[in-house]
């Protein structure tokens, strides 16, 4: 029987479920019938909410490479900082302000606390500035009420509203600055629905946008405290109960505690929110903010423009972390070094069908790789179009099989491999990863091919009881074809002559007068076509003896590549039988 | 106004949305309405599946290190590789059954494709094993029957039907192993739901399972391809379609490609199916497999017991990245180094007044920390629960606020810093922070505590114009306190006499018998209780001419505190005017 498991013995009783804690009640939600079909209103916070939880926050210059990465790749909201709360922050805000730093087209953020004198630090930071969003905040959740500021909810109003009155008195003081307004009600996953809508309606009330002037009202998932299909119903319920829809944008912050801001972001957007709060890799405090690249690639994988270039993805991974002084993690989606990489060999064997599918329908059409359906089993987007190579999709270990293997000698070397070919060359590999475990790179792969198959160029390398050294072939006046080669046998030259129908025929019957058991199975050849290489690749199947094994032969002359995969074949029986 | 986004330039147009590939119609979905209530069955896939992703496959001794964890922690169903793909997978599985390493209530798994050879050398691998599931799988996307096995639906059917049939005719030649099965109609996402459908309920017919003796029917999210909440409507679509459901195990083997893994398993988990195969940390191919790390966690943060033993997750953690040779995220939730850390000062501040109040509520019922339910803003659970301590909670950086920094010197120092000495403290803190970026040791916050406040031990640390030197006390016939004393002014002994309504009134009246002018406008005191420190502590706020400032005093005499206290102030405010 299958045994089952037992408890953990953790103390699991000190902890509430969600449903228990916070109430969202939404049966009739009509939100998972919906799917996306544009970009949300993007917000990057990586200079506020990502800067605050580094371990080294960001100086000036490695705020102004991050601000500037921003821009570049087409974010036009951008929180900047907190600069009530932080010299640095206050700083360079008014560096980017001053400095002229700030397109005319990207807004910047800035959070501040309710209280009146960070308030009023903050107008002095974004004094100046075209155009400004004011993010006041406080916390409203049951737990923080409580435990923090032990007021009741009206307290709570009170301080939000303070707070959003005063906002409003000193755009006086900012004449040449467009204000807009966000408020978040923090903690908001942690807070009743019913008390989170009567707060930002409240707001609403004192801000009083209009639809040509909305304000934006977020709702972050400070803690992500539920699965993601309940954050979206109380997003859904918010957007039904908030007053003057029309004047305001409904904004996400999902954060990661459960490993679910993505989806929490995705379903909440689905539920009717208009705009989506992250950092690029999702950085942030604990877990993070939810990912920017990875929301937005999610879109452009469904062939959503996300309006935002991923196009050169390592040179964002690389200022990103530059400015955050941690990792991408080789498997985030979409970024990490390993997410376009197959190891396994069903994987790369299917890749490999996928690609030359491609490249079959691309021909036939006449189309580029940009103009046909991207098609590739495991490779959910062309990595092209994040400026990788295809060269580091497949790589082999010991998991890896023909597929994989094949795939190098292709992609390098131009080699194609008969099917079974590729079969018996991955048992070799194999034999050799399972004993020294590790990566194989695409060179050591080829030095293994040639070391099995090739014939060495240079006396010291050589291996295998013949050595081509010359032949010519003339036709006989019946259409046979007649050989005669001189070969090194051991290490004394030979002359040997042969006929047949054809060159291979003529060369195994030459062999067969020294007493050479040989019989040719299957056979292909190709033109190299890597690098203007001007040889040809042949490849027999041949029964050696009661051995059935391959040989390969390169060379300039196609008939010389045969004859030289003729001695690799019966090199290889030989050297087998020896050993 | 806040300018819109423009469009990305990147090639969207070759991608297809995936309602566009695959119909998922399920209106009467239920799994909306549902909430998780106890842990599902697990299989732990990492010695397969994140195995063959690896850079640097596993050799036996880090299999066997991986394995023993697995076992450690809980699980019962471990899948221990692909046998007939690798002859260490192969070595390893007999070194597990032979060597005797498997308990008796854990049941190994081994993954094999459907071609007869790979069967039967799979049920060699199993053979003396107490019971097994052989999981048996092929590709049925419309990609991969086009691309890749180039079959109408009838021959992928009967690949795995072939596969099917010869397994249960092997059965007999392993006549001591209980053998259960597994199918997976791999890359189940890009799959039509009634072409899976129709091949499961075949193989189900040829594996005949029955309630008491039941298969597993594994639907793999082996390329996530949509939004969570498609998945798992897919998922109660099967669980409605398929056969023998009271035979049938359903089981969610999520990837990650879209960062939503975590949550298609869950939602899959609510529309029903039994059983999650995921690997610690999320390794695996790609983006990899789902994180049964998070997945455990985010059950037992809702107070359900996972059923696996997370209490030692930095062995956890250790054992993984020594077995993987990657790192675990510093984000990575519950496990990541930073995900308990707060670094911010409203979020620092705030988890100190939680954990004060879980102290005040456990000693006012008499109850320890486990007995009662958890409240602390910004973590969502007890650190200790998995071995952390609550030192690294906080951590101080430019962007931290008072709590962090109060937290640390009474954690670190049992000092209990009042509200205003507080923000005093941490404007310090911040000037440095500000000024040199990084973050701050507890060590280094607490020599800025004592530059800043304490009177130095020794004369070469000496800073301020008064010292104290000794002192006595005496109680006046009417009540009032007289104190004598002896302090160095500059570097000269001054004798000084006062007399007050307690002593620090009289110390103060004996200041301004010297023309130090200085009142006091608050005071606290308490005993230190760190380490046996038979200490106490003294904290005045003073007005020293027009400055209005904190002084601290640490003395194992209370009242020798108090005076150490006061002067702290005065040298102080000497010293701000100096500089």
């Amino acid at each position: 029987m299958i045994h089952p498991q037992q408890s953990s013995g953790m103390p699991t009783t000190k902890y509430a479920p969600f449903q228990d804690q916070i109430e969202v009640h939404l049966p009739d939600r009509t939100w998972p019938d919906k799917v996306m079909s544009k970009a949300p209103r993007w917000c990057a916070v990586d200079l506020r909410d990502g800067n605050q939880a580094l371990i080294d926050p960001m100086d000036s210059e490695r705020k102004m490479r991050m601000f500037k990465l921003l821009v570049r790749m087409g974010y036009k909201e951008i929180e900047v900082g907190f600069p009530s709360a932080s010299q640095t922050d206050f700083d360079f805000c008014r560096e980017l302000i001053d400095g002229g730093h700030i397109p005319d087209d990207v807004t910047i953020q800035v959070l501040t606390q309710c209280r009146d004198h960070l308030v009023e630090r903050t107008f002095d930071a974004i004094r100046g500035s075209k155009q400004a969003i004011v993010h006041f905040y406080n916390s409203t959740s049951v737990l923080q009420r409580r435990v923090v500021f032990d007021l009741p909810k009206e307290g709570i109003i009170d301080i939000a509203l303070q707070g959003a009155r005063l906002c409003r008195k000193l755009e006086e003081t900012v004449a040449d600055t467009d204000v807009y307004y966000e408020y978040s009600p923090e903690s908001y996953t942690g807070t009743e629905l019913e008390f989170a809508v009567e707060i930002c309606n409240a707001v609403i009330e004192v801000i009083d946008p209009t639809p040509d002037h909305k304000m934006i009202i977020n709702l972050p998932a400070t803690v992500e405290m539920a699965t993601p299909n309940a954050y979206a119903d109380s997003i859904e319920w918010m957007v039904r109960h908030l007053d003057r829809r029309e004047s305001v944008v409904v904004s996400l912050h999902p954060h990661n505690d459960r490993g679910e801001g993505v989806a929490a972001a995705e379903l909440g957007y689905l539920a009717g929110a208009d705009r989506i709060e992250g950092c690029l890799f999702g950085n942030g405090e604990r877990t993070g903010n939810v990912c920017l690249v990875t929301l937005g690639m999610n879109l452009y994988s469904q062939g959503i423009d996300p309006q935002i270039d991923f196009s050169d993805m390592a040179e964002i991974r690389r200022t990103v972390e530059y400015c955050n002084q941690l990792p991408v993690h080789e498997r985030h989606p979409w970024g990490g070094d390993l997410v376009y990489t197959a190891f396994s060999g069903s994987h790369q064997d299917a890749i490999k069908k996928g690609l030359d599918d491609m490249e079959r329908r691309g021909k036939a059409a006449g189309k580029t790789i940009n103009e046909l359906d991207w098609g590739v089993p495991y490779l959910p987007i062309d990595p092209h179009d994040i400026g990788r190579s295809y060269e580091a999709v497949v790589r082999v270990n010991s998991q890896s099989g023909k597929g994989g293997v094949s795939y190098l000698l292709k992609a390098e070397h131009g080699l194609d491999l008969p099917r079974r070919l590729q079969v018996e060359f991955s048992g070799v590999v194999q034999k050799r990863t399972d004993a020294e475990g590790g990566e194989l790179t695409a060179g050591e792969i080829w030095q293994m091919f040639s070391d099995e198959y090739l014939h060495a160029d240079t006396a010291e390398e050589r291996w295998g009881r013949f050595t081509p050294v010359r032949s010519t072939i003339s036709g006989d006046e019946d259409g046979t074809d007649v050989i005669e080669a001189t070969v090194l046998d051991g290490g004394s030259e030979v002359d040997i002559i042969g006929r047949g129908n054809g060159p291979i025929a003529a060369f195994i019957d030459a062999l067969s007068r020294i007493d050479v058991d040989v019989r040719v199975l299957d056979y292909a050849e190709h033109a190299l076509s890597a690098g203007g290489d001007a040889r040809a690749a042949a490849y027999v199947e041949c029964a050696v003896g009661d051995r059935v094994l391959w040989g390969v032969g390169l060379h300039e002359s196609i008939v010389k590549a045969s004859m030289r995969a003729v001695l690799s074949a019966v090199n290889r029986a030989e050297r087998d039988a020896e050993a």
